[in-house]
């Protein structure tokens, strides 16, 4: 992956250096910063209308998934977010109406969690291209390293809906046939759980690329080794449209849902479903019903 | 100016609606938001290859503007810059000594202001194109709003000198024969400038268009006139280079030095040079040293 090289440069080139920083570049979904008895917690995430809107995708729901992704970082990190500026870059057939519906999709998520969008900037170019920016507090934040040997995994919802929904959605059906369509086109940050989750959770990210993402990054920055019990899987809501296998790989390596996953002692959880352990080692494994044991890749769909 | 209609639907959409929400989209150079004993600012603004950046401009000069543009406004509101974060699309043909010079060039100025970069992301698309996204804190902001009638007007520094390097740039000449180059390419955020100012100031503003349009902004929005005199004048940076009326037109319609210029009442002043008055009315006037009353118009140099 190209992007994760050029992210190492900009790693390398951006080491923290004021002491509240807590996360800076690089580190984690968002910066951290501390900030009296609070913490500051800074985001920001760019769509390109080629590479991240899939096709039947409204001028509103471009907006809504502009935001969405913001807000999935924060929630992420046990964050409530607070305001949002945004940057558009608008290419030419792009008339005020679909502007307008655009900024609307952003303002009905922004409203629906109480969000303020205070800012933005507009500039014309070869593609339409919108870069968010979020702003949120916490008071307890939890980071992508911090898992613990003994920690059980969870997850807010079942990955690969939209995966399954852009599938289906290019290979012809019309959008109102396709299952889940809402997970592709409009799918929500999983505020009120990150901030449950945050008052117990060890560690935390959301899954905006793959499951097998999210849970390598958690691994590999927790020092860990962490293993997915298909036992504990529930995948009935993919496997009424497609086999056990595909339903699989879905759940595992299909991105866009927004859902969380975080580890956690086994204290008395109302988040989401177990599917897995903590243990002292590296690298993430699922193990099949058979008693197998498979290496979960860092890889996940370049999903548009 | 197509880019004022969108703004003026884009700020009709998202009014504020936070009670610590001072100044919200479209109001003002940045977001202002009380919190507690100070002042959270936010800002964001973008730059695309082809309209910002000028021929011979090199990847950390990129960079560079990238950040100071952003500084520039929180300069403008009086707030010291804290945090800084970004989003760059990368075009085919951007290698990764091209990206770290980028990059190099953003972290030199955020180490100049003491800013930490606190993070990122990294993208593909058609064109080169850096969204920038500063936060900073005040004290004591300063808004556009808030001109008296019985103010003096100051600025920072002499403006034109950046569209004079601009045109002798597209004229043919070589960049280490044009007066002014560092204007142009590496502009400096008036940081110290506008902490100093915001102590005193009833009104200020970051001139990256031109002084006409952060004039009218002033003008407009504390429902003043300000009149400019050429009397108080000093062109001769300018007229070093050009006729005079040549570079009064630069001083008043250039844009890209990131000056400040403010209203305040005849404290004793050492940020600036006083260049004219605020009074009871609407519009922004020049008054020649004929005698004769010139209107100062609503508009810049689209610089590059």
């Amino acid at each position: 992956m190209k992007e994760f090289e050029f992210i190492e440069i900009a790693s390398k080139i951006f080491r923290k250096k004021k002491a509240e920083v807590i996360a800076g570049a690089g580190d984690d979904d968002c910066a951290v910063i501390k900030l009296g008895e609070k913490f500051l917690l800074l985001t920001t995430d760019s769509l390109h209308e080629k590479a991240d809107f899939p096709p039947a995708m409204l001028p509103a729901e471009m907006g809504h998934m502009a935001i969405a992704v913001n807000l999935s970082d924060l929630a992420g990190s046990g964050a409530k977010p607070e305001y949002f500026l945004f940057t558009i870059s608008l290419r030419e057939g792009i008339d005020e109406e679909f502007f307008s519906q655009v900024l609307k999709g952003i303002k009905e998520v922004a409203d629906r969690y109480n969000v303020d969008v205070v800012g933005g900037d507009i500039d014309f170019g070869d593609e339409l291209y919108i870069s968010g920016f979020a702003a949120g507090f916490a008071e307890k934040f939890v980071l992508q390293a911090g898992a613990k040997p003994g920690d059980r995994v969870w997850i807010t919802g079942t990955t690969g809906k939209a995966q399954l929904a852009l599938e289906m959605l290019l290979s012809g059906n019309e959008r109102k046939e396709v299952p889940f369509i809402q997970n592709l086109l409009t799918p929500e940050a999983k505020v009120e759980e990150g901030l449950k989750a945050s008052a117990f959770a060890n560690s935390m990210t959301d899954i905006s690329d793959s499951l097998a993402i999210s849970l390598n990054l958690i691994a590999k920055k927790s020092r860990v080794r962490i293993e997915i019990s298909e036992d504990l899987l529930d995948l009935s809501e993919l496997t009424a449209f497609v086999d056990y296998e595909k339903a699989l790989e879905l759940f595992l390596y299909g991105g866009g849902d927004f859902e969380l996953v975080f580890t956690a002692g086994n204290e008395g959880l109302e988040v989401g479903a177990e599917i897995g352990k903590v243990e002292e080692g590296d690298g993430v494994i699922l193990k099949r019903k058979t008693g197998e044991r498979a290496k979960i890749h860092f890889r996940g769909y370049s999903h548009f």
